[in-house]
């Protein structure tokens, strides 16, 4: 029997050799962009219903304080102000503009394997936020965040799979200057990661310079505009249903400039947005299609994100609670709207009000993740990383959330229906005269690496082994993969480019 | 302006007297029994495909190792037995057992408040399994379980709101005479709570002590018997496709002693069951159809629960992955097929791999419960407490567990979308002329207890209130919950009743 043994010894080596080969993309049982949408929140009337209202708030309600720039390009678009200052929307307007709205977009990366395909319910994970502290976890200390912490968190996403973009996640406090903080907040991103970067400009007047660091970092303008890589977080609305002067003014230059911008509304319901779940979806939809009449007014088609980001009150304090199961609901109820529309659309999730990477912050992240993926939102934002409802950002929290991600972006999958996959000749092999399991079935061993999602810290030791290897903490594991991922992290600028841009711009971080 | 001021008090105190106020159990924001089926994995093509090869799974492999009695019962109904011993079940078979199964069935509290009304996508949340260790936070050291630390656990859930029903959950490894075990393992749930009891007699034998034992806590069989209080957790199959015969015989006895019972088909996906998500599915509907058949040629109409607890196993080491996505979906997945025969079924979720309560353990337990909740599974069990791959259960992850509940029932209720609730009105009175924010409108006031679902443990603090408190820590909070429910919560049956129990049996608890 020796020839056959030496048989089966050479195919299980021949497996063997072909799983720790790296998986081809289409084979890997999950990447970016996989579809969502079994979870649907809202029924068809109950989407109806939120859209009527939102047209009806806008025609009755519409929205205050535009910049003399925009009530010019809203009113010639066919909005009409009133005597009250306000601007009105005729429902004809907003469903013209609906009409010419760019669908289907890709947000690029600087490799093009990191774009991102906005479109039906492909959904994407990723940072995002302004948080003003990082956490740290050797000291259980909130100290104030700076270039170089919001560099790392670029560099360690880089290095994670299931974080699919990065947009600003904190706030650079020791960069004092407010145009040099936009310039570091927007370098420390583009020098960490070639993924598609998101960024916030918070002046008109930070523009210029800005697009001239990224027109550097791209090879020129041309190059730019062909496959823009950044795009901008504009808070153009201060709900309820009010303009932000500076930021439209902003939005304006950008979309100007080709830089796909996203449409944020950041209410926080029972404080700037109503308490029902549904009259706060209404709310932000209403703000963000006033935002599609706008950019769609200034150029058509131009590339934006329908970003309805409501947020929760803690209605007994008014706090913030990113982690609550309302805040899952609302950003789920928001998907679908996104869906509705058929708008490339983001929203946020994955964020904790627990302060430390805890059991809390896993069950909130986990819970609002999940609940976003399911019902195929196509930019989740503040996923990982985001402690103390958006006030703090951990890096050991990031490197955890990829896990979550990897196990969320698995249930998006689903479960694969089909002849193969419910043939019952597997069971009859292995029940009738077969060996009574299914251990070491070919199928079994085929669909190990392509349909099964492992954990990187995640622990599934038994209690024996866990306890034969010290009680591994799962923390310790995190801060241990956090500072790995950082050693080899590179800079991802060319050397000749950085060096230009730091002779130019005043550089805090290295 | 003195009286207008002294009414404004007036009122804001007859508000916050309401609001102190235990809120009626309909107006609370969630409740055992609140409607899932928001999410659905799998297509109706799916679950036919399912449903075609469950069936062609039972008509050409069916199932072997029936005990006699077995045989007897099945093939008087019309199952086929075969020359290889394998009980065989012809379509129209089931189908006619499928027509006469019990629905709409009722699993009772031994208070009427908990009882549990299996219908519909009807959600109930509660405890089960068989961990052979109790986690020791003190010492992080996993110890062997006692009949005790059973007690403890009924007396605990007791007090949690969003436990809804309690199943034996650990071994008392402590006893080791095998009807004492089983004697203990009843006694020490209905001793500590009056919600439903879910147990697992290990011998047919041991069904009559363990009856009588019953029958005196209930005050006779007739009330027994018109309110049955306690199921019985059959493991009737040895997946794949083999039928346990001491479990079978004690589930006959049970079903004439007027017992509901769990139909449990506990296969391990890539191990006892096929590894496509798809193919375990199908067999684990095989086996409770098999079940469905049994207990329906014995009893027809009698309650039986249809338990497709399929696990996932890392197909790496072939060890269990309770807390896997892969496990998630899987229990999502028969919760629909629960749906598709209209019967009320049961799976696990909530299982965490990790051996403690930490972050790794709350995605695990969110992500998995919040699936089955939103499926519709009418009981999750294993949804508290669960660790290191159910081998490990740890009384502070199940009063933590209680929050994740909350939060999960809490997406379970959804989006209210009603006109009310989308009435553009409430934005009209804050947007024009009013106080441009929805802070204290009466709105918000009214919703702030029926809508929205707050922690008991989980911290919302700021970082600053968090700093001033002493940076509390999410598992000393448990722990004083636990120790503080643990004071309080006394003995569950009453002293005579319980003193003619401790006379007659050898009771291990205090």
């Amino acid at each position: 029997m020796a020839p056959k043994r030496v048989g089966r010894t050479g195919g299980r080596d021949a497996r063997r050799a072909l799983r720790a080969a790296p998986l081809a993309d289409h084979v890997r049982p999950i990447r970016a962009g996989m579809e969502g949408g079994r979870y649907r929140p809202l029924s068809d009337a109950g989407m109806a219903q939120i859209h009527a209202a939102a047209l009806d708030a806008l025609e009755q309600i519409g929205l205050s304080q535009a910049p003399p720039s925009g009530v010019e390009i809203l009113t010639r678009a066919g909005a009409v102000q009133g005597d009250d200052g306000r601007i009105r929307f005729p429902r004809a307007l907003v469903e013209d503009m609906l009409a010419v709205a760019a669908r289907d977009i890709t947000l690029h990366g600087r490799e093009a394997k990191h774009d991102l395909h906005l479109s039906g319910q492909r959904v994407h994970f990723g940072t995002a936020g302004a948080a003003v502290h990082i956490v740290d976890l050797e000291t259980d200390t909130y100290r104030d965040s700076t270039a170089q912490d919001l560099y790392n968190a670029a560099r360690i996403t880089h290095h994670l799979d299931n974080v699919h973009f990065f947009q600003r996640a904190m706030v650079c406090r020791d960069v004092t200057d407010n145009y040099d903080m936009d310039v570091n907040t927007l370098y420390a991103c583009l020098a960490g990661t070639t993924k598609h970067v998101g960024t916030s400009f918070s002046e008109p007047a930070h523009v210029a310079g800005c697009m001239d660091l990224i027109h550097t970092v791209a090879g020129g303008e041309a190059a730019w505009r062909a496959r823009p890589f950044v795009s901008n977080s504009n808070c153009f609305v201060v709900p309820p249903m009010k303009f932000a002067e500076e930021s439209c003014t902003t939005m304006e230059m950008l979309v100007r400039a080709g830089m796909p911008v996203l449409l944020l509304s950041a209410g926080q319901a029972g404080a700037t947005a109503p308490a029902p779940i549904a009259l706060a979806i209404v709310q932000a939809v209403a703000e963000c299609l006033a935002g599609v009449v706008y950019v769609n007014a200034i150029r058509p088609g131009h590339p934006a994100i329908f970003g309805t980001w409501p947020f929760v009150s803690d209605l007994r304090t008014g706090a913030m609670s990113g982690g609550s199961a309302e805040q899952a609901l609302l950003t789920a109820g928001c998907a679908q709207m996104h869906r509705f529309y058929n708008l490339p659309g983001g929203a946020a999730a994955g964020i904790s009000d627990s302060k430390l990477p805890d059991m809390q912050a896993g069950w909130e992240q986990g819970i609002t993740n999940v609940l976003a993926g399911l019902s195929g939102l196509n930019m989740v934002y503040e996923s990982v990383g985001m402690h103390a409802s958006l006030l703090g950002f951990c890096l050991e929290s990031l490197v955890l959330g990829d896990d979550i991600l990897g196990q969320v972006m698995r249930c998006v999958r689903g479960i694969d229906v089909t002849p193969d996959s419910t043939s019952i000749e597997a069971m009859k092999e292995v029940c009738l005269g077969g060996p009574g399991h299914y251990l070491g079935s070919s199928q079994t061993l085929d669909l190990m690496q392509t349909e099964y999602v492992y954990p990187v810290i995640g622990n599934r030791m038994s209690p024996k082994e866990w306890n034969e290897a010290g009680k591994p903490k799962l923390l310790d594991m995190a801060i241990r993969r956090k500072n790995d991922i950082l050693a080899r992290a590179g800079c991802q600028i060319a050397p000749d480019i950085d060096r230009a841009i730091r002779s130019r711009f005043n550089i805090h971080f290295t």
